[in-house]
């Protein structure tokens, strides 16, 4: 075997090895290779942070002095050399792995300061303020990242209560208001600090440096945040990150220095300018970690035009090349600008519509490419959360826009207590409020409904998350004070503690009072586009879960192409049907059943009427009765605990009594597997023979009046073929009667859910008989897995958290394992009947990966719910796409 | 095509042509070829029932003139023909299907009488009274099987009215004593009555005569006891049924004149002896019908040593012919003998097993033969059934030893009501008495635990049939008086009321006072032979489901070769134990639980001990904890109706409270799908490390004490592979510490239940991860259909009925559907661990049907309850039979 290239120069690389080099030392080498001002350096491949993980935290045998023979390659660029007493190179290392993991892992800056080249350093700057400040960023760094322990006290936080104290002794205020003096005499507490915590003094060997940085890089792979956010973005553990050590550049030397982080496009709105913001005199994290609120770049026209119409034009150049949008982190030294790093910019969902559909109008993308920038999370963004129009609120203060979006819930103050109360936790409405956000607060982030912040830019890390997952965000509000301590925040005299309501419009960056209505937005504009773009390049279908007319209207507005879905049974749960339902299932006789049968049937057959209407000719999956019938009375325990209290009181109460038999009698052990689905329809013919007249007639008149029904009886919850056949046989009787006599033609189907193992293992079987199988996942997971969807919380979450599950079944199509289900099924049922329709209509049909695994396994349709429709429909063009290596291969 | 033959003269077929010809038609034509005095006659095929019925019940044109053609033949050969008004043939038409399905279909005797050839008949014999007794049965059977309807008076029932209104008018007591006149004024009621019930005259014509009762006989097959037994013995419904037509010889033609059934060993006990018994001067249905108590044949060889001589010769030809105890019905006519019909001869299980023995003994028939006659029903009745010994009881009366074995139930007189309370129905032990049975009690005698009749012989319908069932049977028992109408029987001045207990004892025909416990048998002689020649034969080993010491010791007894399941959770209900693991559910602290646990691990390490002990050396599968730990806690709805009580009476009861709280906190919709099996071992890893621990140390333990141990552990409801995996490590690390502080070797292996559908779809990757797979198809098949095995009696019975599932799949696996889930886990499971062993522990694992299957597709062993180990063996020795053509293909 050849010998394996750990260390890629930046100019022996390029931007296609992303898997080796990670995306931002790819984009180093991309851009050094085009031309770009890109101080010298090189790149350590992921698989040796695989291999450092392989061999149990050790670094391959022979590694540093391959490191040492690149490291001569910069020194040679820079004409600087690493530890050099007279002339020395600093150099940055940083974490780049293969997807964007913003502020996740972790990077050790001023690289090759030590009490030697610090000297030289002053001597050739002149500037021992700027030197001694490096250090003493470099000192803290270095241990933060390498040697902070929970045991020990050599957190970054631990270094700033020095500093506190240290500004305090010195009576100032501010940072910047520490001269060299001051500095140099916090670098020595800071050694002081290191020898009594370390118990050894703070490392002067630049070498010993270096790898204990690449070590630490390596190991932050691992790290909780980073496990947490891979896990969301479902980023596999095994890339490895890789790490990028380059010849350090200054923005903090002075007032010709500076630094700051700009995107090609508004990552907001999507707008075509250039956005971003930069802070003169100061380091990179200083704009990032959203300590000191940056300047928006526009300023940098009038501060410094001649940087700025560089900088526009390598922004442009860039766009050009990568034909996407780019996020850049760039240093002014000395008045020289310097391109540190480029990467393709995260964006809001209506960003990244406008983006994709404004590119193809610049002939920059083809409309493929534009459908497959877009992510269905992004276009989801684009769905939900406007404040209702026509709310009256009240604007308490103004921040910046940081996430589009409109988000209500309580204040909470850590976050913490936002995961422990919000989505994934107690499932309240939570709205995190801090003075600023740090990487270590994403779970909190992820629980909230949005994200409020005193401090911090738009580009500041926690801000940038939450944008990328579509969070509401405003974040640095000057005017609010957060009291995390006291755990509630002002604005002005007003005084917001936690668990009262607040609200936010991160469109426009309000923080509202109190709770406001929250609703979902037009689709329009670019937007419409785009969706019709995906219909040309699809070829599933798209129908929708829908069981009122209302709901088949807003579907149908959203692009859906019929029902696969209407369960009837949410039909009796009405205020005014509950009652007749429940005396169906209290009669005694079939005769009095049917009583109260042909009360349901005016109510059945009026829905069903509204619905075809609404559809206009689209077809309408329409399932039998599906749920056990005691579902529709009232609960087993409440009646016991009732009926036992009035006994105990000595009163007495026969008709509660009396339900409370019928309600015992019914009650099963396991209902999910019980008496529901067809069993009931064979158990008690006249429901669904009530049922049949009900959608049979329906369509007639819906006929009559003008509009074509094209329903499609589905069969639940088939196991063995001679169910559909018994039901099929009196449905058909039944439906035949009444189209006979009505003298109309009615084109109607009967098929089945396929939702029972059992149902799939003999599709062939059952085929013959149906001419439709819909894909009832939600159960078929529920039987495969064994899992009770009411119960699997308690073991599902442990194993997620174990890793014994890649994730919720019930979220996403297991593949392994109900897929074969699946799979066995399509090609059982289209081998005797080359022509049946399939579809799935459990809630993975609104999941894009799902929807993509149904494409591939050459699925008709899939249906999910109304707000889910244009999800689905994206999700199915990008299954489609011909070329496929567009996609992440996460 | 050539023309279909459906009419065979009994001198063209054969014995090998059952499915055309039927039981009897093959046997008739058999006989005939081999020289046995056989009236002559012909047999219309089992197809043409078929086509009969496919027509809707129109016989296939041109039909009427075949069987013209046919009786020509058979006139000719008799000298006689059918109708002729000087020398009438009359003829038997009988229905004959390839299974024996005896009483359940329609006969019809003396065919060919009608007011004519009465005249010639008379002339003929002389004897005026025959032909008229002739005469009025043939006008009541023919009625009874052709034209009685329940709207009409025409059963046999309202004839019997008729004649015994005769009887009281002439003042005679039994039929003998009416004379010829007597009997043509009954000729001439009963043909007043037809007249009136039927609307037109009963049939003179002898063709139509023949033609009914064809007709009536083809139909005959639909009814509804012929329906239920053939669901009972899983005998296909679309066989259909020959008929024979074959001429009369007459037993009641005067006193040298008889008729007889008999076999040719006693189908009770077995003993190689001619068995049967006769009536003189009568008919055969007088015989089988019970009416009259017969002689037994022994007496024969007094009353007429010549013809007892000849029987006997005949019975040995045929029994060396077919190399099987015959069942045979004979007659004599003015002393000569005929052979009616020979068959393959009921019998108990104790006789066939005596039988199947000794004619290898006598090499008759070779081990695997003997082997294949066996059902695993006839073996079932030798290990059920004795009177405890030692018990005392007190004989009420004797009867004939009908069905032998014990039976104990509360006494009831009719048999509809017998199927409400007994076996199937409320599950009551239920003691069917009867003055005499009749082929439409049927029902009620498989729902009782034993029959007692007061008249009928051995050989009665009934009595046959409750045998050949393993219903014990006591049947004429002419001490007792039945009084079916006040729902009583009288033994001298005794009376036993409906709901009283009774006993007996059908081995010996005891009628015995009150209840007695009843018990198993030994395993000794013929049966001992048996089983070891079942050993030899098999492949499949056999192990036992059992949890305690004592139903290992039992199963080791009956041959079992290991535990295939042993459920440690059983160990937990102990009444010393239950609080312990109660206390262990309600630990609030990991320590706390620890506590509790290590109370149980003393408990199931001595279990585990005296199991190995039990098995000297055998192996154990021992399963991890299973169920859901509510299971363990008080009832939910008892919990909250006490609390609601106690509340609304002011009182409380923390303790009860907390339970409660504790209770509902656990509670779940669907426990069988929630947190129980390999769920319960990751969320709570200190139960199973209890459990790991007290098998190994257990283990050792008994190694220490001289005998081996080979413990294999086995995870319940593994879905994912990595439920395996993380258990496994576990699993491993506990047993391989506690083994090497030991200082002993253990070998013991890991493996798996499958029993969820995912798990046998992704059986490769479980495999990796498991030494043994042991499928729990109570599980698997509950999740492949969707049923709950709690719940589905109330859809499971209509199913049955409705013929939906063609049998309970918790009985018989269902091949179609869970079937395929186990093939492909076997043969996934052996793609990546060609040694893999597998099994089965269901219950199925006791079912013959299933150990076939389980044979079929390789499985390595199967596990079932102690009492059915003999079964299962038997079962797996059957299905490894070189020649399988033996067996019955129902």
């Amino acid at each position: 075997m050849a010998k394996l290239k750990r260390i890629w120069l930046f100019r022996e690389g390029n931007v296609n090895m992303r898997d080796e080099l990670g995306g931002k030392g790819a984009n180093l080498a991309e851009m050094t290779k085009i031309g770009l001002p890109v101080p010298a350096g090189f790149t350590i491949t992921t698989m040796t942070c695989n291999e450092y993980t392989d061999l149990g935290g050790q670094l391959p045998s022979g590694f540093m002095s391959e490191i040492k023979t690149a490291l001569a390659d910069v020194e040679k660029d820079m004409g600087k050399k690493l530890g050099d007493p007279i002339n020395p190179l600093l150099v940055s290392v940083r974490s780049g792995a293969k997807f964007s993991m913003p502020g996740m892992m972790d990077t050790v800056l001023n690289l090759g300061l030590n009490d030697v080249t610090v000297k030289a350093l002053i001597k050739e700057t002149g500037n021992a303020r700027f030197v001694y400040d490096s250090y003493r960023r470099f000192l803290m760094m270095l241990c933060d990242v390498a040697f902070s322990k929970p045991d020990n006290k050599l957190a970054k936080h631990d270094f700033e209560v020095i500093f506190s104290d240290l500004k305090k002794k010195l009576g100032v205020k501010i940072d910047t208001d520490v001269d060299a003096d001051g500095l140099k005499e916090l670098v020595d507490l800071y050694k002081v600090h290191i020898k009594k915590e370390l118990g050894r003094d703070f490392p002067q060997d630049v070498f010993e440096q270096l790898q204990i940085s690449i070590e630490a890089v390596f190991r932050s792979w691992n790290n909780d945040r980073a496990k947490i956010y891979r896990q969301r973005e479902k980023i596999s553990d095994s890339l490895g990150t890789a790490v990028n050590i380059q010849a350090m550049v200054f923005g903090n030397m002075g007032q010709d220095c500076g630094t700051g982080v700009a995107f090609t496009r508004d990552p907001a709105a999507g707008h075509n300018q250039v956005f971003g913001e930069y802070l003169m005199d100061a380091q990179g994290e200083d704009v990032v970690a959203g300590v000191r609120t940056p300047m928006p770049i526009s300023k940098l026209e009038t501060q410094n035009p001649k940087i700025y119409k560089e900088f526009t034009d390598i922004c442009e150049k860039l766009e050009k090349h990568y034909r996407e949008v780019q996020d850049i982190e760039f240093t002014i030294e000395h008045g020289v600008l310097y391109i540190l790093q480029c990467r393709t910019a995260k964006r809001t969902g209506p960003a990244a519509v406008k983006i994709a559909v404004d590119m193809v109008h610049e002939g920059l993308i083809n409309i493929n490419t534009a459908i497959s920038r877009i992510s269905p999370d992004q276009l989801d963004q684009c769905l939900h959360a406007i404040i209702a129009p026509g709310t009256k609120y009240t604007v308490l203060a103004k921040g910046l826009p940081a996430g589009p979006g409109a988000a209500t819930g309580i204040a909470i103050f850590d976050a913490h207590r936002a995961a422990e109360l919000g989505k994934g936790g107690k499932g309240q409405k939570v709205l995190l409020v801090r003075a600023d956000t740090s990487p270590d607060d994403l779970k909190g982030i992820l629980a909230s409904e949005g994200v409020l912040t005193e401090r911090g830019g738009m580009t500041s890390h926690a801000a940038l998350v939450a944008r990328g997952f579509g969070i509401p965000t405003v974040a640095g509000c000057s005017a609010i004070r957060v009291d995390a301590k006291n755990r509630q925040f002002t604005i002005g005299n007003k005084v917001i503690k936690e668990g009262e309501f607040i609200s936010i419009n991160g469109t426009l960056g309000e923080v509202i009072e109190g709770e406001v209505a929250v609703v979902d937005p037009e689709m329009t504009g670019e937007f419409g586009e785009l969706m019709k773009w995906t219909d040309k390049v699809r070829r599933l279908n798209i129908r929708t879960n829908a069981d009122t007319p209302e709901d088949v209207a807003l579907a149908v507005k959203f692009g859906a192409e019929g029902i696969g879905l209407c369960r009837t049974e949410h039909m009796f749960f009405a205020t005014e049907r509950r009652p007749i339902v429940q005396a169906m299932i209290m009669s005694e006789t079939d005769a009095e059943r049917q009583v109260q049968l042909d009360k349901l049937l005016a109510f059945q057959r009026k829905d069903f009427v509204q619905i075809f209407k609404a559809l206009n000719g689209l077809p309408a999956t329409i399932r039998l009765i599906d749920p056990p019938l005691h579902e529709f009375l009232p609960n087993l325990e409440d009646l016991i605990e009732e009926v036992a209290t009035l006994k105990a009181k000595g009163k007495s109460d026969p008709v509660k009594e009396e339900m409370l038999a019928k309600v015992r009698s019914m009650h099963e052990v396991n209902p999910m597997m019980g008496l529901r689905g067809c069993r009931l329809s064979i158990v008690f013919p006249q429901i669904v023979e009530m049922q049949t007249r009900a959608i049979i007639e329906g369509a007639i008149e819906s006929k009559k009046a003008g509009v074509e029904a094209l329903p499609e009886i589905m069969v639940p919850l088939v196991g063995h073929v001679n169910e559909l056949k018994w039901i099929r046989e009196r449905l058909e009787k039944t439906a035949k009667e009444i189209v006979k006599k009505s003298g109309q033609t009615i084109d109607y189907k009967i098929g089945t859910m396929i939702e029972i193992p059992r149902a799939a293992l003999t599709a062939d079987q059952i085929a013959q008989h149906a001419e439709f199988f819909s894909f009832g996942t939600n159960d078929l997971t529920q039987m495969t897995f064994g899992y009770s969807r009411d119960d699997s919380d308690r073991f599902l979450k442990p194993y997620i958290e174990e890793k014994i599950l890649p994730g919720d079944p019930f979220e996403s199509i297991d593949q392994d394992g109900v897929g074969q289900l699946i799979e066995i099924a399509v090609k059982k049922g289209r081998s005797v009947r080359p022509k049946l329709k399939v579809g799935i209509c459990g809630e993975h049909g609104g999941e894009p990966a799902s929807i993509a695994y149904c494409h591939r396994i050459g699925l008709d349709y899939v249906s999910c719910s109304p707000y889910r429709v244009p999800i689905a429909r994206l999700a199915a063009a990008q299954a489609n796409l011909p070329d496929t290596s567009a996609s992440k291969d996460k």
